[in-house]
């Protein structure tokens, strides 16, 4: 047989319509397979790998066929490509490092020494803020300092 | 006179000599301003204008001249060049974008509707969180939900 | 069932062959639908959400079938690809923008201070002014000012 | 003699500065000299030739000296880098025209005909109008319509 | 029914198949429509609408259908991919602008003023001048001057 | 002796400053010194090289020292950076290449068979065309044709 | 008969899909044919030719057809996308070069002189090095110097 | 006082100058220093900061005055531009990963599982292995393991 | 009939194939049609069209049918993609010419004058050159010199 | 001392023009070190380091004073600049590569099989050969074959 996986992207079209057309929010999905909200949400847009376990639950809930869940097991190459990330929604938090960035680095250096913020031991978190002038999107990256040793 | 006005890079080099030579911390600094501790930086670094007041109250804490404070307080030209954005402590944050900008435009349009969270109206919170498996740098983004109103 | 949702460029596509064959301009398909023009060109151009409604009004008008409505109501991913930018109607906007777009960052912080116009709480007028010398284009970008506020 | 013209950039620095030192506003720049305030303030940021009684006038104001005016008259190579349209205040018409660009090429074609706006025999203006719910800054761009004729 | 317009590059691609299988010259072609050469020629590649008779006649001069005749009708999207812009027959005019362009700027403000060569109110004309030395490819370009005009 | 040779941008600076402050135009100064309108300008600006005489009376003319004349003798490295090539007088240029290019590949293999219109045997005229409805800006490329020749 | 070569890229699918579903590490793919271990995998991904054997052993091993073996054979037009590149995976080595890099060629100089490591005399190894704060990815480049010999 | 930090840039071309004019080579300076021979070449080109004790140690050995023993203690912005990144010594590393980078990434996920090498507990080796075929450069990458844990 | 003509891409591939499954060299090809080496290669790849005669015994040779040869005749765009020129084999040339391009320009005006070698009445020669230490790739570019001529 | 070396386009620049002020062709410079002509011009521009005598002869020769001597024997990053490679001069052998870059991979591997042409054991040659029909530029690459070899 000279099959191929599902492509990443095929199987996030079909997750994305599937979620819609049943009117099931990302946060529904999030607690049937009981994982955090931003990364069940980010693993079936294709940047991680899920388990078996997490890839059944998820297609039984959206009806969704084995070559779909096949792929959200699958190995991700991770990233987005640019034209997306222009898009407005993305896009200011693009800006928002465009701004902040080099003061973060600064106090990076200034408060653990010379090393980064990991992205890979790493968590997002992703809340609604009521506030009377308006709801706030707030958005928590929290990642273990590596300092660099040789 | 034909004089110009000093350029934010140049100011922000004297800054942040200054602060090196003199052996402040950004929170020392912020702290002698009163204001927070990544607004304080990054305006430092020339993303934000800075009060008279504040650029008198850092000059004097950092014994710069006024051309330095006049430089603070001009309006500025934001964002950072591209080479800067790879460093890797600065570039971790492109990465995470790159990974996690869709799954946060999903959500917000989900929890929110159509709309961003605002890059204007918006502030970001540094932290250092204690863990026994290696302390974590902890950064919030948090900004008021614009909805797209004709 | 597995199926997709359609891309909103092929919706677009489908929307602009049946309004050529049908010989409609795009304000009576905006009056059809009690929408402002631009923003209901653009939305069927895949640049904005429609409400249940007003898709199924605009494929009943341009008897177009479900799969065109459900893309219409889709979250867009937002922008345009830059070989698109370069068509010559547009680009007068971009060259507008790359000559003016100094001058008016300058009016906007001398009348309202440090902020910007909003994109988001933001509207757009189309019209045609009568000229003896040449009957003009005339847009208006009319945005909300919001200001730098931590 | 082998001396060369100052730049614009030189020039549009040492007006801003003396612009700021003095605390006029553009539109008190634009009266003194009589012409329009988005022109006027794009033309001392270097985007266009000023007339020899315009250049005079400006500097005798500013108390700038002649080889800043000789540069305010000098005919200009229009243009801004790309680092500049990514601050946020100008970034937001960036970002206005990838949304909107499309629509306003449909509509042009569908009112006017094959052509486009020119950004020749073209004006810009700008206004801050009173909104209870928020101040807003409308521009309007304003070109002759030019037909594609051969 | 929810059928798409040609696209202009499937309609072009079919032209110039239809016309070296028959044998034809552009300026056979150019002829038979009434129109100027260099006009049709471009048109046909997509580059120009054509009118309902001008894209019949084509059509049946090359034995094409109706899809063929309505895309050729529709209002393009205007440009050439920068690919294509390197092919050597077409990159000795990038590489003549390259060379000459400045110098035709300066000549036209020297001439004409602050203004451009309108590439709308535009004609090209394309011509093989005898010479003994080699004939010679002669191509005109005369647009409309248009003046900075507030 | 160490010194260099002065680059060509900085004479092509000189030589402009000589010319506006005499109130030459161009075609004086190619009158001057015997040589093509167009040719000129361009050797002025840095794309050619002039010969010994040529280089002598310019800067005579224009009363500039020899080591403007030697830059002007130097070989040139041809081209101009892409921020000029989008000033509108130039772009205009460049969008009718955009809009004729692919035809005029057409037309020459139509005309000449496979070949390009040779950049380097080659000459640009500059015409301004009286119409009572506008000048007109008229400028003709006239290469010789080559055959791809083995 | 018109048949094309199916591409490498189809075929690393091919062999990346048959490889998951029957469990197998590319090691003992690699020990299957009787090579390399990076170098099997760096071929099976398409960026070697393989021997007819090679080819042949690991459509057998992995139940692919002949188009697939076909494939694996024919010379490879090397390289990687640079979306692929940004993969965090991947790009951690693309940001150790762009550390280390020069530093490398420093050293390559000051010991061997003028020249380059091959990277076509070239192996790289790759292995697990246990440790007790965490095991370690260790790859190691080796290529044969090749010094600049004229 | 407003001095500003030497540039790393400015720090690393003195080094350089002062190590070739004195004779030394890169790893009698790293074994002065006592650090990693690959460590000391990077930081004295400017990607990593040196302590108090190294950088005095170096500029005493180099005859260097203080200025540039404050910059090489300095927090470096990290990263190589791309025009050096294609000097044939480093670009055959650069080609290496184009080569063989997909099939780290795969021998990685395959041995570690969902993870990346770390680019910061990370520690480069350089070696010359003799070999009677000519002698190689043996460059050895080896860093930790980090996997994605949320 | 509206068939369109097999892109010179989708052709080659079919020549590469048949090529390889017929274990034909290209020089074998090449005699056969009675051209020279490595016109002949670049023919077949889509890079010069070839006359009716060639075409046909070529996909007489290769056993490829009408449409194949069809393609082979038609005009091409010339060029190779970006991708394609990193391929290790390719980029060994492009890296001679960042190296050694600079000294032709100067090699070339100095022995001819200001101009350039002509690559469209040209011809480039492939061949083997034995030698002990390893035979070598010897590849001779040979165009007519064509000096810059108005 | 904190003295750096002068860089390599310093030195070129004083050694370009030394050589025209004194009349002296690339061959008599290369005649007087005793070395190749491409090699020796290509060093001179800052491709090749030289040995302490070959830069002492040239200094001498053109009286130069040590600092560009130091230079010339300074080990160089190689490589141009993008615009450099767009002179019509250069760009000829830029635009031969793009066309006939595939055609000569294809010989390559057919007539040596998986491997390249060294660009570093490697050598250029340049002529001029008379030709009735005007006078050709004979460029050779002359490179040692290098096979993929782990």
């Amino acid at each position: 047989m000279n099959d191929t996986i599902m492509s990443k992207t095929d199987a996030a079209a079909r997750v994305v319509a599937a979620r819609l057309r049943r009117g099931l929010s990302w946060s529904e999905i999030a607690e049937e397979i009981g994982s955090p909200l931003v990364w069940t949400t980010s693993a079936l847009l294709g940047q991680h790998p899920m388990t078996q376990e997490q890839s059944e639950q998820v297609c039984r809930l959206l009806d969704l066929d084995d070559a779909v869940a096949e792929s959200l097991r699958a190995q991700p190459s991770r990233g987005t490509d640019q034209a997306t990330m222009t898009d407005p929604t993305i896009y200011r938090f693009v800006e928002a490092l465009a701004v902040y960035g080099p003061a973060l680095k600064e106090l990076i250096h200034d408060e653990f020494g010379d090393g980064i913020m990991s992205a890979i031991n790493f968590r997002v978190d992703f809340a609604r803020h009521p506030d009377p002038a308006g709801d706030r999107v707030v958005v928590t990256f929290d990642g273990k300092f590596l300092d660099y040793r040789w």
